[in-house]
């Protein structure tokens, strides 16, 4: 690592974000049910992690927005602690303007309709009735900001079956400019593992990159981010 | 901590445990709404992991059975790692016979009924519903044990109202020795963080104790487990 970061410092091409600012999220969001249980989607936010450091290396200045994760946030990046997706969108909306918005939290769709402020107790009628609602998208909310949305904008698409096909559908109705989809099926081991296998979908077509590291996916990533805003 | 364990090791007291089996469960489950959701109880297992090491230092082997908690677990245990609450009972019964059990997991006390093997989709119908079912009761199927019973079984009660006197219940219910009650009321701090404030609740009545270290909770409670073990 320590290799690598003199490298960096060195090359001719370090730096090339430098003065740029790039939004990243990164993580779950947990939904709370009460003070004790919540809803959540499973995401270890290592990929997100690496994505964020990836840039902070390139020189550019990271918002890192990110939910319970469980790996430590990015050194050299401004870190703001969420909790749910609602939490989270208002993070995103106080990061804005920001000239890329690298949207990789695993955001719950859904939160429970008034969650109740006392644990609920088992009691003698049985399991209770979980109401949900939709949470705010943020990954179209950001896409759809006007004059203040950043010049590219990239979703995730984590899927188990039709992935790029899905991955496709959702990069046109969410209106973003790339998706990076993975199949997150578990006997793929990606979801809280060390590698990652994931098809770039832009506006050109597809490109399936071979099984990585998170970090050497996160490498080539921000690469290619560079590519559009330097 | 080299200390300590040079004073407990040359303390004639230590060991006092050695040739006693002790099970303590720990940590969260996680219920599964599909291969990307789910349900759980807030819990790092920093409680429960402390306790496991406070009793292995006094010499029991000891079975930790643990959810998938956000503290690593203690050295010199036998670890087994489970998920959810279904899995957690198989690995406690296959861990009998045992002198003591020690329940410290925060377990789901609810599962979704029939989880989606394919990630959800938001789809156009709206949220779905979730149907919940009552998960086994670890606890009192412990205290139940018959001939197989543990000589002490410790339940844990972790509330946000009426802490002792829905613990002193909860003793009686699920027919266990004693209750460790603590207020998880967000406002305490205690879920997440480094100290708690306990009530021990037994047959002989309740003391609550000053707040201190989870460790320094472990180790009390592992002395008092001592007494009555040795």
């Amino acid at each position: 690592e320590i290799v690598a970061a003199i490298e960096a410092a060195l090359s001719p091409t370090s730096r090339v974000l430098a003065g740029r600012h790039v939004l990243v999220t990164s993580g779950p969001t947990h939904e709370p049910i009460d003070p004790v249980r919540y809803i959540a989607n499973r995401s270890s936010g290592a990929q997100g992690t690496a994505i964020a450091a990836a840039l902070a290396s390139l020189g550019a200045r990271v918002t890192f927005v990110t939910g319970p994760a469980s790996v430590p946030p990015p050194p050299g990046t401004n870190v703001v602690p969420v909790e749910t997706a609602a939490q989270m969108l208002d993070a995103v909306r106080s990061a804005m303007p920001a000239d890329a918005a690298i949207m990789a939290a695993a955001v719950a769709d859904w939160r429970v309709v008034s969650s109740s402020v006392q644990k609920l107790k088992k009691g003698e009628s049985g399991p209770p009735t979980l109401t949900l609602a939709q949470n705010p998208d943020i990954l179209a909310t950001v896409a759809g900001l006007g004059s203040d949305r950043p010049r590219l904008v990239v979703g995730f698409a984590a899927e188990t079956e039709n992935v790029v096909e899905n991955a496709r559908a959702k990069r046109l109705r969410k209106d973003c400019d790339w998706i990076v989809a993975n199949d997150v099926s578990p006997s793929t081991g990606i979801m809280g593992g060390s590698e990652n296998a994931v098809t770039l979908i832009t506006p050109q077509g597809e490109e399936t990159w071979e099984r990585m590291t998170k970090e050497a996916v996160a490498a080539r990533l921000a690469e290619r981010i560079a590519t559009v805003l330097s």
